[in-house]
């Protein structure tokens, strides 16, 4: 099997890793995809790195019975704190949001003066700050964590008098000393409508998704392992590239929010316990 | 081994249950506990039935290790769903929270309409609702879940505009159909104060937890199973009962939160991998 044919595996600790999928999709329209949402123990911001580490490797152990070409950590908290186990254990190339994320924000800031806003997890892992400061030392960087965010979204609450509420008591007065802020969970997006209303016009804010899909695809054009669709005006129209949806749990909201997060509706998931 | 020097066992998805512990260590203040709170897979609210029974029956394998006399299922979601088949599996008694909260409701309750507040979960079994109709079956029961009142009290959040905005998004008109609101969630005791405000005084709220205890010092007593702690003032002092406390997970905020829901400090708690 060539590297052409491979295909590349995204998870999450639940449907908010929908995002990343999505911009990959959109950059990578060739590329097959399974995608694998550990919804029973969603959330993942709430726990340990030891606990979280020990269920990215069993995920990604799961996911090594597809010909997998490479692999995304599509969600903050296992990039942030489980990557390294994740690339020792393997032996394809393994991505996540983090590095992408903490360039993108590097890229789009004017004075290196940057928040992070993400779950518990990843704050307290300071692996963006790590990551931002490696890049450029004398960056001034503020973690900020934002435990509602995630249960709001879930809820469907993107706008609103509680997600403002909610917004402000994170964030108020944050613009007095950042210029940019990253968007360092997956569900987070949805509400940068309000994030940004509090934050105000001076602030920009960044989302890791696009980002990790660049990076994915420039990795993927290094090493000559690209899927490209064939030009639908200049040939026969042909099979899209597969998806394939994995949860350890789905019950009646699954669909509904996958939708939310993927903005497209997903017809079929299969169900994995691990 | 006589009944008397067995123990109790209480688990819950987390750390909510340490209300129902602390019930049934008021009541019972001669029984020794070992409690097992299921941090690295919380929440079980928003998860399916077939996972919250087999996380519930893996929890009990656990727990038998411990020379039990009686299990008490703290979490409102697994005593709605795996009740049963903990029943099927364990020789010893199994007591849910469901039952007692639902006849303490209609003790409380004059006209027998009843709202359960619960999670998606607890609601979406209809556990409550099957547990009141069987009692009073012309009762009048509204099942209402209320997915952000879990990360409210999680967060702190027990009172302030945020938690107002939740419990009227969820309660407002409610008191209109109902005289009585079972708080079908460990974590809802610590902010009945909001919920009340907003239910207003005609609608009377039950907590699970205290009847749960006393369901359960009805069971010892009758099983002729009860430890009594010496009188202190007849006697020479002796060690309190033996509490040991395990978590699937524990971070720097398991301390914190666990004094939130135990109401005193827990100063020694054990790491378990399930």
């Amino acid at each position: 099997m060539s590297e052409h044919d491979g295909i590349i595996g995204v998870f999450d600790s639940g449907l908010g890793g929908l995002t990343v999928l999505r911009a990959i999709v959109e950059q990578l329209p060739g590329e097959a995809t399974v995608y694998l949402g550990d919804t029973a123990r969603v959330p993942y911001g709430t726990k340990s790195a030891a606990v979280v580490t020990r269920y990215a490797l069993r995920i990604a152990e799961h996911l090594l019975q597809y010909p997998l070409k490479a692999l995304v950590v599509a969600c903050n908290t296992a990039s942030a704190v489980a990557l390294p186990a994740l690339r020792e254990q393997l032996s394809i190339p393994v991505l996540g949001v983090v590095e992408p994320g903490a360039q993108a924000a590097i890229a789009a800031s004017v004075g290196q003066r940057i928040a992070v806003l993400a779950t518990e997890g990843t704050v307290r892992s300071r692996a963006y700050e790590r990551t931002l400061l490696r890049l450029v030392p004398d960056a001034h960087v503020v973690g900020r964590a934002c435990p509602l965010f995630v249960p709001l979204v879930e809820e469907g609450l993107l706008d609103g008098p509680i997600v403002e509420l909610a917004c402000r008591r994170y964030l108020e007065g944050l613009a007095r000393e950042i210029d940019t802020a990253i968007l360092g969970c997956t569900h987070y997006p949805l509400i940068a409508g309000p994030i940004g209303q509090v934050l105000g016009a001076g602030v920009r804010l960044v989302d890791s998704a696009f980002a990790t899909a660049r990076a994915l695809a420039d990795l993927l054009v290094e090493r000559n392992a690209i899927s490209v669709c064939e030009d639908p005006g200049k040939s026969l129209p042909r099979d899209l590239p597969e998806r394939r949806f994995l949860f350890t749990d789905a019950n009646e909201r699954t669909a509904e929010l996958c939708s939310r997060f993927f903005g497209e509706p997903i017809r079929h998931f299969e169900a994995v316990d691990l």
